[in-house]
């Protein structure tokens, strides 16, 4: 019955994206029950058909399926009157009584937060009697909705799985495995990419504009080699797996010699040189370390170690 | 006649892209005479059906259209008896006796170098008499010949249209602009694409090797990011030539804040956490300068700084 077009959904937590979580929901015909700390952030999806429920209590009752979006897993804790931190044993002890009414829902918590924080907030769930998916939205409010929304879950199968025909009014929704860490370390590992992709076409647009380039001339160039780069991944990903670099297509101290190029272009167009430096330090370390025959993915060792 | 099928072709400088280069000619069906130093080198290419010029006077008047491709600029430079490069007050007067014979051909200079080189190559090739193109070859040797080659090319736009259809042979050939200087820009450029997309998704791969997920699981994430990230690049080059940034996805301090979550889980599950580091202190500088409400792409004044 959950996964019908129509389930009950709550949702708790009406900053921006809180909102557009909801609004999603009601136009795909849930019926939507929505709670905040100040409850006039719920006028307009009360306006728009929800329900704002007068309490907490009445807000986890209300549908099998809760979603919760609030600022960090602090304010989690703060609101759903428990704590999955271990205490700490350098302050006070906390005297406040730990709440532990069962929780009769679905929680998915969409609050950002690390790995860590994930898989201890799906203990603490289980301890209210709860089930629990961690999730991670990769878009801003305006996308929800739509296909562009993705939006990663991670816990257990079966919990998704009752719940993933709901959860699709709110964009493109993916179950990465039962470890509810995974949409965390996922989110995490796609906005590296996001920023590194930026960060690079940057350095680009700012090395081409001194040479009186736009970077609407420059900005097709760098698109198609990010582009062209993405599609090599799952090859070399097969390298990683099975431990074996051979340079089929360049050995790293090839790929070095042009590192050197790009620092000496930044430096002599006058352009911030640190990205380049990082890139060929990565490298002559893995170099340094005996792998200078081999190909790019090897540099794995590098950054796998703290 | 230069851009019939069958225009003649020298290439100088054997190396594996040498002979790549030229063995591409050849397939194509291009009368093509070969140089090299060590001229054994030429001998696979001879029996293939080029000629190998016995002196380097002959194999540069041999073709319309010459194609150097050597270690580096000082190899260039050495071999064709010139030097481009300002005299070092610091050295003693080199009384070398400059060669200044004419040289009655287009040469192509793909010779991997700065775009400062590339600008003196070209007025040093003027003085001889030579037409001038600078090069950079976004490829490796086995590419050679297929249409994934891409071939830069910068200089005078009516010197490549004269060549385009004969440099065609070598791949996807491109014309930049008139300033020598922007191959081997464009070339740096897209490289720092290249390693920042490899180094994102080897900082995923590592985060995410540590609850388990092997690189082939997350590789297609890791495309699929990448990819949608780049078509987000000519949108954002237009927020840079306007010079205006409004926060119409994110504004940066946002950013920021999940930035220190990536750092944060990066030293939780032990993984490098420099490229992290070095994303959130280029967004930190901006944040600084007054930037945090505006959208990423205004990191380009942190990127345009020596």
């Amino acid at each position: 019955m959950n996964n019908t077009p129509h389930a009950p959904v709550t949702v708790i937590g009406l900053g921006l994206m809180g909102q557009a979580l909801a609004g999603a929901f009601l136009k795909a015909g849930h019926p939507t029950t929505v709670w905040n700390r100040t409850p006039a952030k719920a006028a307009a999806l009360v306006a728009a058909g929800a329900r704002s429920a007068p309490t907490l209590g009445d807000a986890l009752g209300a549908s099998p399926l809760t979603i919760v979006c609030l600022t960090d897993y602090d304010a989690v804790y703060e609101l759903l009157g428990a704590n999955g931190v271990e205490p700490d044993p350098t302050t006070p002890i906390d005297t406040t009584p730990i709440d532990t009414t069962p929780i009769d829902t679905t929680l998915i918590n969409l609050t950002s937060g690390r790995a860590g924080q994930a898989r201890e907030a799906a203990e603490w769930a289980e301890r209210r009697g709860a089930r629990y998916l961690d999730g991670a939205i990769m878009a801003i409010p305006s996308g929800i909705g739509t296909a562009e929304a993705v939006i990663l879950h991670s816990g257990p199968e079966q919990v998704f799985a009752e719940h993933a025909s709901t959860l699709g009014a709110l964009g493109t929704v993916t179950h990465l495995g039962a470890d509810p860490g995974l949409a965390s370390l996922y989110d995490v590992a796609g906005l590296a990419m996001m920023w590194s992709v930026l960060n690079a076409w940057l350095q680009g647009t700012a090395l081409l504009a001194k040479a009186g380039v736009d970077a609407a001339t420059y900005a097709p160039f760098a698109r198609q080699i990010a582009a062209g780069v993405a599609d090599w991944l799952p090859g070399y990903a097969e390298q990683i797996d099975k431990g074996s670099f051979p340079a089929e297509v360049a050995a790293l101290e090839t790929d070095a010699r042009a590192m050197e190029h790009l620092i000496e272009e930044s430096e002599a167009m006058g352009v911030n040189a640190e990205l380049p430096r990082l890139i060929k330090a990565m490298a002559d370390r893995a170099i340094a370390a005996g792998h200078g025959g081999e190909q790019y993915p090897v540099l794995i060792e590098e950054f796998g170690k703290p």
